[in-house]
Order: C-alpha cells, then structure tokens, then sequence
C-alpha cells in the first residue's frame, strides 16, 4: 500500500465503537481515500461480514483495525471499588453493571481471520504486534501498520517490521494508543510527535488527532506524514454510525479532556458529568472497566443521556459538518492542495 | 508590522527568565526573523537597556513582549504549606526561600517605557490587557499582540483591539499563556488551537509549541498562521542566555510535563528531582511561588544542578542545535520552502 498513491491523502480513523460502518469505509475509498473498519469490540463473525459488506461495496484497497492485546491488569481490588462507586449510575438507568472481565478481543482469531481474508492493511492499537504476527500478515499479503505515541514506540514497531505507522497525537479523539498506559508517559501532540518520529524512524508515517480541515492535512503532510487520519470530521456523515446523542454533542463547542472513567484506558471525549463524577477514581484496568460500564452506557445511548455515555471526540470536533462522507473527504482534499499550494508561492516569493 | 512581509516567517519566542538576550533578537532580525526581548521578570530600566542595546545592534522592527497583571491569589495557607515542604531543598543548596510576595511586575512602567520607546510590536502573556492600555500602544504606534491558547481568549482579545494573536499550543516550552489557571482548561494541541481559533477569529495569527524543524513552520503555516514562533530551537544558540545546566538537558532527550511547581503556573519543562517531588503540592499561586522558590532555582543554576532548577522546554526540544541564531532562523526559513513546495507538487500531480 503506497500512501502517496492515494488521490487523496487521507485516511479514514477506525473508530471502533459504534460509528465504524462498512458504508463509511466505502464512501472514503469512492473519493479516492483509504476506508478502514472497526474489529474492536466485536466478534470475529460480525468482522467477516464487514469485510465481505466493504467488499461488496468498494474494490479499492481499504484497512482493518485490531485491538492488540491489553497488559495484565493487577488490581481486582480498584476494579471492585469502582464497580461501587458506579451502582448508582446504573440504578438511575434501570440496569446493572456488567462483568468486568479482562480477554484480548479474540485477537488470534481477527490476525487469521485478515489473513485469510488477505486484508490489504491491517493496523494495531493499544500495543505492537509479535514479530511472528506481521511476519503472517506479510505472508498472506497483508501490509502490517502500527499506532504509536511517541519515538520509542515507533522504534519498537519499526524492528518488528511494521510497513507504516500512525502516529496518534494527544489531541485525538478515543483511547490513547499507548503501549503502557501509565501516569508517567508524556502526552505528545501531534505535531512534536511527527517531527520526533521522523527524527528516528524512516518508516512512512499516517498523522492522527484533531485534523479537521484541509488546512490543517495539509499541516501534517508538510511535517512529513505520508497521509492524514480523520476521525471526528466523518463522524456526523449519514453513514458513520454514530448515536444521536453523540451527533448532538460532536456539532456543539465543548471541552475535551483524557479520561479512564469509562474503559479503563485514557481516552478523550467531551466532558460530561459522569466523566466529571467518576474520572478520579477510575483504575487503569482495560478493558475491565469498559465492561464494566457497557450496560450503563448502552442505556444512556438509548435514552438519548448524554451526560453518562463516552461521547468519544478529538480536540476540534466543533469543526465537524454534516455531509456525505465522500464530500466531506473532497473537500479536504481540495483545501489541502489550496493551501499548499499558496503557502508555496508565499514563501517562494519571500525567499 | 505586516508579518507576511517577513523575509522568513519566523517571530522568537520572549524567553523570559535567562534566554532572552538583545544580541539574540538581533540575530534573528538579522536573518530576516522578528526578534523579541522579555521584560518579565526584569526592571524596568533593565528592559529599557536592552531596547537601546539592541537597537544599536539592528535596524529592524522587533517585539517586546510583557506580563500582564496577575489574578488575585486566595489561598496564603496554601502558599506557606509550599513553603514548608520547599525548606530541605533550600538547606540542601545552602539558601533560605524567598519572599512569596504578589506583584504585577512594573506592568504599568512597561507599557509606558513601550509607548516612549514606540516598540514595534508589544506582546501580553498571561492575560488581556484592558481595551485602554491596546489605544495607548496604538497611540504610541506599536502594534498590539495577544498571546492566547484557545478560542474564548482569541475572542476576547479581538474585542480589546489586538493587531495579532499568539496561538500557544500546549506542546510549548515555558509558562502556559491562558489568562486562567484553572485545572478545569482544556490543553488544546497547537493545530487543533489553530484551526478553532482561525473559525472564530480573523486576525493574523503567530503559531508556538514545539516547532523545532523546517518542516513544522511549513504545518503551521498552512494551517493558517502567518508565522512561526520559535523558542527552545533557538535555547542552544551562542547569542542566547541559557545556563550551562540548562543547555545539556535540552539538548537530550527527556520527557516534558506542565508543572506549577517551580512558579505556581502551568509552565512546561524537562522532567527532573524537583518536579517529580513537588509537582502534587505545589498551588495556582504565581508569582507568588515564583519569588519563593528564586533563591532555589539560582543556587542549582549556579552550582550545575539541573535537579534543581526549572528546565523549561517545548516538546520538541531535544531537536535543538548549537548553531548560531541566524544560520538556525534561515535553516528553518529555507527547510519550511522546500517542505511547501513538494507538497504543492505533490497534491497537484494527484488532483
């Protein structure tokens, strides 16, 4: 997969969770980007039938991404305090909290299952693969991707042979791609992350977080990204399956900030209350706690609450618009290659 | 001052506190940059010296950039608790803690040495100034700037009549600019600021935070900023007043974090024994700790501890070069052309 062979240099977030569509993935790819679906959180089955869905839609290259498995989590005791602590929040909504079991989300099984399928390319979040796991996705044609927050994690992806790398700044909506997701790791934004990447790695290099205009992909292309990741900017086309409630919150100006309240894992979403009540006491125990507290979610979302749902959102999400998505990808193509090219002929004028 | 007009698109970053030097603003102008002189934390006669030392140095407009008048400090309790859990470290390097006194630091002097000495451009970090004192520079012919890290600030600062906004993204090195300190802001990366900013506000707009290479002036740049800033890239200059300790940590790598430790405000600096130690305890409270802690911070410098002392730096510091101020300001300049031009070929060779 040649990034700079894409007729626009943009691709499409995974966003796992609900809004990833194989109707999303498609309509990027027909404006010539590059679509990816969402296997995280669902099972392998659901995935296949994605990947055939896309299939049926689209014959251009698209992207899968799959949840790396997550650290052993040590404390049962946090887990059962929190559980405590979010009784009521569940109450309120006429449920129970759920079983906060700790799995990797079938990972073999969605490997083989890319492989089998000959994926064109298959990134990972939360981790870097094995050596011997982008050794079969190579096998069976797969271009293998890892997302990374830093240089020492771009090194670490780069000796186990990854072909490309997306480099996730601190402004990006969703979870923290993190290896570790510990009190100590400098958060990056995005374009420090790019210029400290580039500095060690040589690998092309998918910019993410809070890139919601064309000025803005073609920022990160002039700071050596080979492509532009956008996620929040397609999240209130007709075809992300974004929630109502969700679509509501993205339109409107609202703070975001990193959280575990809801997963487990820190994540940026708009603030609400019960990021606001439950963010402090929240334990780094993913994804534990995102079971935990999917019945209470899956609640809030179906009673249009906003205030107790993961309203997922990078930094400029009040800079989304709802349009088809193939528009939407056009037209930040069209702005990126205007404001280049002015910028070009500003600075040559000046040189 | 029409900074389009600018021979290379780059302003320098104030550096308040030991960098600021005229022969470094001098340097900067000399290659085609706007070179800038901090009067914080200096007397007012000492900032009137520098004016004229520069002046006799180069012929070409440059900045002064002053801090506005602090908020009102509440919480005394809270600084003498400070001051108790600071006492060993005072001991260790052989000095007593400072006075925590609150002052405004000759705010009223400054803008009216500005005014009698009709600086180009006066910038304010740390708040908005009031719509009269922005009619007195004008008066005086110096242009108005405000430093501001989110859109809400852009506005304000629009309506006091501002000529041009520094947008600071958190990824920058120093003090963070917002005109509150309240644990409740949202750190916004500098290209989402950018782009939520250039939404609401038409002013030209002067992008800081971890620009360290060509390639990230060129980002900023077509993200919408007329020019770049650029502060810990030029910390290794000889024309730069960076102690010694300061120099060697910049120059490695090393994790940043904001901090109110070493000045009771959200500053951003090289993680280090100091920090890491009083970081938890340390209240909004500046300058009040700033004065409290000076006789710490001078002790280390002189001694070489860098343990000790406040580290400041971008994100993106460990990119800085030892070269001499000029040849890194036309560096910059020529690498942020080249990266614009390829990018313009290279997005219209795929529309």
């Amino acid at each position: 997969m040649d990034l700079t062979k894409l007729a626009v240099p943009i691709v499409q977030a995974p966003l796992a969770g609900g809004a990833s569509t194989p109707e999303l993935a498609a309509a990027v790819n027909a404006a010539g980007g590059l679509g990816f679906l969402a296997a995280g959180y669902k099972t392998t089955g659901a995935v296949r039938e994605d990947i055939r869905k896309l299939r049926s839609l689209s014959e251009a290259p698209f992207g899968v991404n799959i949840f790396a498995p997550p650290a052993p989590v040590r404390d049962a005791a946090a887990i059962a305090a929190y559980a405590d602590s979010l009784r009521r929040d569940a109450e309120r909504h006429g449920t129970t909290l759920g079983d906060p079991r700790h799995d990797d989300d079938y990972f073999d099984a969605k490997v083989e299952l890319a492989c089998n399928e000959h994926v064109p390319v298959v990134s990972f979040t939360f981790g870097c693969p094995e050596p011997a796991v982008v050794r079969r996705l190579h096998e069976a044609g797969c271009d293998a991707w890892v997302t990374v927050t830093n240089p020492d994690e771009a090194l670490l992806a780069q000796s186990v042979g990854a072909d490309a790398l997306v480099v996730q700044g601190f402004e990006a909506g969703g979870h923290r791609a993190y290896f570790t997701d510990s009190p100590d790791t400098e958060e990056l934004g995005l374009l420090a992350a790019l210029q400290l990447v580039r500095n060690r790695v040589g690998l092309p290099l998918v910019a993410a977080g809070a890139i919601a205009d064309g000025t803005a992909v073609a920022a990160v292309l002039c700071a050596g990204a080979a492509a532009a990741q956008i996620g929040s900017a397609l999240m209130l086309a007709p075809e992300a399956g974004t929630s109502e409630p969700h679509r509501a919150a993205l339109a409107e100006e609202g703070s975001t900030r990193l959280t575990r309240a809801f997963s487990g894992r820190q994540a940026r979403g708009i603030v609400n209350r019960f990021m606001r009540e439950h963010d402090a006491d929240a334990p780094a125990a993913y994804p534990d706690v995102h079971y935990l507290t999917t019945p209470i979610r899956n609640a809030a979302r179906q009673a249009g609450d906003p205030e107790r749902l993961n309203l997922w959102a990078g930094q400029a999400h009040a800079l989304a618009v709802p349009a088809p998505a193939a528009e939407i990808v056009r037209g930040l193509g069209a702005e990126a290659r205007d404001a280049a090219k002015s910028l070009a002929l500003r600075l040559e004028r000046a040189g």
